[in-house]
């Protein structure tokens, strides 16, 4: 009886066991200097005044603030505000608020499509977008994106025009993790009038756009949706700090009753008091003013990045040039392996995200992720002399 | 062009539109008195404990407690030591951290259940059991539930023999939702053993057993667990507060990988704010004290609602006599329906669950739930004079 095992669903077998948070693990290791991360700089997290939002809200809320609550409206009605700002007019009965955008995916997929169904992602994207449609079975129609342009639109024709129709498509508009590019506006607009064309589901995961380094981030591809086919999934990680775990759909209205009640069947709802302390935090900050030193930081991290990039690299390696987000992707020489290499830059103390964890097919293995917003300066300049070392000796064993 | 919907998913149609919600919200309207909820007395939430709580985490922990982050071990092992203390023998990794226990039921079942496959939940119970299970598009097989002895095991014990083994069984073993009926310890053993013998994953779904009225509550059926083959999930919603939004599962170590897959494809993490927290109020707070009032106040309530129940309806309906939690479950007469009374409770100021919203045929037409933990006992006795009123009116037009 005892070495009976419960077995387990055929679903679960699709989910690729993610080296992320494994890798996550290692930051923790001081000796470590971690490019693997995907945190926004703890520095500039805003801790005193979040702890005075918590702190009004308990005091003023009372009991009300602990208990089972609906979604929270004046934060809704922030959200919708925000959006409006951002050339997407909504009300706030069509802002659903869920815990961060990752909740926003797992319920969209769960929304639109079923397993064994086609489903469009880039080829290279993040971990999380491969487990709300390849971890759930889905038919996949990978497309390419450009180092400079971004998703590629004539394969995402391509991918919708076939017989079955793909029953959604998933794109990152702003500072694409993990290959740091953007879509001009024009591909925005041109996104939407696909997905209206050929009545495919669009989800936009957009957690990145109020990181640009300067000036006002584009209207997402959700403005120019004139058909309300275009879901849009926005998060305060990334803006706010990543302990809110909060974030939000913009869909049809028509759609809130599935929304929520797909919803309430996966964790019912999300902390009353979290989505009370972020309204209150946007009710006494100006949108983006705690931004705006994290902006800053991040723009000369990913500077001197790039500057030790060039430095070891020059001439081997070609990188993304970012301007806004958290990450750099880079490629090496064909022959390289970064997922081989991987051991031995621990054992140089540093780390990375090996480029294989972004495809479904395990390619890209001579490419990684780089991150730059949780590391001073000094730092970023020893990990990447560090992996020119890694590189080094690895160049000359095969030689 | 504009006429083109989104399409939704086969899967979403298997859940069904859960009218707790909407009747929650009616408990908005002061003039209603509603004994739909399902919430702990708002007096008695840990208001000036927790915020304390939450200032000295964010004081110690800095920005560490608003960044991304894993598990929290002191959480862990709070937990872990916890069910030691109720007969269950666990290590801290062996506790997994959720979003309230309806994550945990989400997550377990897409570990272990796929659509089309069986499922044993009990004919009347929780709808969010009901959501996890048909609402996932299982073949369903339900037993009944008895008022006064709980979950019948013979029923079990069938539904586990038949060719096809079910993937997944759910049971409430302390003051059931609705019924308020607990299972003896006999009963637990008994389903831990056919949980062995069959083979078949035993899903315990226990929020309400640190509620019982006086004494200790009995140990969980996991606790009778030799073979690894149930499956414990708890809530910190009903014994703290329901805003933390945290929860755990017990189950066996080797699953861990596959559980902690799953949960980052839904939400990634919990709030490591919220986490600490709840690890902080325990470090502080010796178990259960601040329960006590608690205990004692939904005692109070409950036989108030009893006694009422005796005076409006005494041998017209039957009901059950719950030594703990939140609920009653009221049987009236067979041609009574809860259902097409509900909007004239509503004109009366008085709102209930119907029976058939816990039931996957919509029977139980004639039964109701009703809540005492939120209410004073004013209320109460208020509440039930206005559905003796409804009912009257009932009768005699009926008549």
């Amino acid at each position: 009886m005892h070495d009976v095992m419960p077995s387990m669903s055929r679903e679960v077998n699709h989910l690729k066991r993610s080296v992320l948070r494994d890798l996550l693990a290692l930051a923790v290791d001081p000796t470590i200097i971690s490019l693997a991360g995907g945190l926004p700089a703890s520095e500039f997290l805003p801790l005193d005044e979040f702890r005075s939002c918590l702190e009004t809200v308990l005091k003023r809320d009372g009991a009300e603030a602990l208990q089972y609550s609906t979604q929270h409206a004046p934060l809704q009605e922030w959200i919708a505000g925000y959006m409006g700002r951002r050339g997407v007019r909504v009300g706030p009965e069509q802002v659903f608020i869920t815990n961060g955008a990752q909740q926003g995916l797992a319920i969209l997929s769960r929304l639109l499509l079923d397993p064994g169904e086609p489903a469009v992602i880039e080829q290279v994207t993040f971990p999380g977008i491969q487990q709300v449609t390849a971890g759930r079975g889905a038919q996949m129609r990978p497309i390419p994106t450009d180092l400079e342009s971004g998703a590629d639109l004539e394969a995402l024709e391509a991918a919708f025009r076939q017989e079955t129709r793909p029953r959604l498509a998933i794109l990152v508009p702003d500072f694409h993790n993990p290959l740091g590019v953007s879509l001009s506006a024009e591909k925005r607009a041109l996104a939407a009038g696909l997905a209206a064309r050929y009545g495919v589901p669009l989800i936009e995961d957009d957690p990145y756009s109020e990181l640009a380094f300067s000036g006002q981030p584009l209207p997402p591809i959700k403005a120019y949706d004139e058909a309300e086919m275009v879901f849009y999934v926005g998060s305060f990680s990334k803006i706010l700090a990543p302990a809110v775990r909060l974030g939000w759909i913009i869909g049809p209205a028509s759609m809130t009753p599935q929304i929520t009640v797909i919803r309430e069947s996966l964790d019912l709802e999300s902390s009353t008091l979290l989505q009370r302390a972020v309204a209150e935090f946007y009710a006494r900050d100006a949108f983006g003013r705690h931004l705006q030193p994290l902006r800053a930081a991040n723009q000369e991290r990913c500077e001197t990045l790039l500057a030790a990039l060039e430095e070891h690299f020059g001439g081997l390696a070609r990188w993304s040039r970012p301007s806004g987000g958290l990450f750099v992707w880079a490629r090496f020489p064909q022959e390289w392996d970064t997922f081989a290499l991987f051991p031995r830059a621990v054992e140089h103390r540093v780390a990375y995200i090996p480029g294989a964890a972004f495809t479904l097919d395990g390619s890209q293995r001579n490419a990684m992720r780089l991150n730059f917003s949780n590391l001073r300066p000094q730092a970023i300049r020893e990990g990447i002399q560090r992996l020119s070392e890694v590189i080094g000796e690895h160049a000359l064993s095969g030689a």
